[in-house]
């Protein structure tokens, strides 16, 4: 799996300016950054008129647009997919993925606190909570951040987050649940796959391998 | 591969519509229509000072938006995807994919052309080319179906297409590039995978797999 972290924190805590930042740290260090935001409320995200919104008002269930630079999918869901799958199915290609408003995941987690804001954290006696971005003074062994101090927080997640993930290389996701591996069957399902697709053109050196199988 | 038709045209000959009224049509019966539309000028999906604008602008590479309904990716690219690895990595739990303006792709093609705007097809001698959407009387023996014929072209891609489509179950892209298997390379693959996971929980009767394997 990808190394994941959550910035949690109170809505007008300060997350996606810290976030902002920490983006641009990690770039700048090399890293390829992923983001996933939850939205409780729904978005809109398409244009009114536009093809890619007429299709997908016609019933279309994934719209997708492509060009040179960049490109964009939609994809309508009967109930929320689990940030793991989302993660496993379409961000896997990052070097780290952080994750904006999943509370309650098992994710570890990064706690903004803004003192004019609140001095309550929210995840208090969270297993998951590995650091705090705040001006509140607070009772904690953890480390804490100040609220500017992007590159100390950029500089945690790289050592605390990326580089200490387990070396498990392989995701899984069956009939739309993310399956957690033992070492052994990770390594028995790379070790399998990598040999079955080996005398494939091309494959020899694969170092990046999506497989999809799918019973109609 | 899961089936894929291009609708192809010059712009302005009518293919969004004519798209639209086919979508509508093969949802109403039943089938999950997945839609990939080339674009050569590029195009913004993102709102200016939302969230997600923001964190793409300070260099994320991925930008996942999810609620309840639906979710979203937006993904750089260094350089344009081909359209079988966008299909293969996002769009392979689609019954069918209709792709728009991949006017040199190796896709079954129906070639939308209305008279009012021109009567010389953008696709005659194309292999490809399975059957025209028109006005015009035009000497071929592909069969023809009328510009409003949304019907008729519906179940022509059911027939012709979903139908007809190998039984190949497995899509697999290694290092970005789709590869094609023969169909003893795609059963050694579907049974080795789907052997290998099958004593996993939950994975017993898996239909749909998806499986990524990366090398850090």
């Amino acid at each position: 799996m990808v190394p994941i972290v959550s910035i949690v924190g109170k809505s007008g805590s300060g997350k996606t300016t810290l976030l902002e930042k920490v983006i641009k740290e990690l770039t700048k260090r090399g890293y390829t950054v992923g983001i996933l935001k939850h939205d409780a409320h729904g978005f809109e995200i398409d244009h009114e008129g536009k093809d890619s919104w007429r299709h997908k008002k016609a019933g279309a269930s994934t719209v997708a647009l492509s060009s040179q630079e960049k490109f964009a999918v939609i994809k309508d869901v009967k109930s929320e997919w689990a940030p793991e799958r989302i993660i496993c199915s379409y961000l896997a290609d990052s070097d780290v993925v952080i994750t904006e408003g999943y509370k309650t995941s098992r994710f570890p987690k990064i706690e903004v606190l803004r003192k004019a804001h609140s001095t309550k954290p929210v995840c208090t006696g969270s297993r998951e909570l590995r650091a705090f971005v705040t001006d509140v003074k607070l009772k904690t062994k953890l480390p804490i951040f100040g609220l500017n101090d992007y590159k100390g927080v950029a500089g945690f997640i790289v050592r605390e987050i990326i580089k200490k993930e387990s070396s498990q290389t392989v995701s899984l996701v069956v009939d739309g649940t993310p399956v957690g591996l033992k070492p052994f069957i990770d390594d028995l399902i790379r070790e399998g796959v990598t040999g079955m697709i080996k005398s494939l053109k091309g494959c020899s050196e694969a170092r990046d391998i999506e497989l999809r199988i799918k019973k109609r």
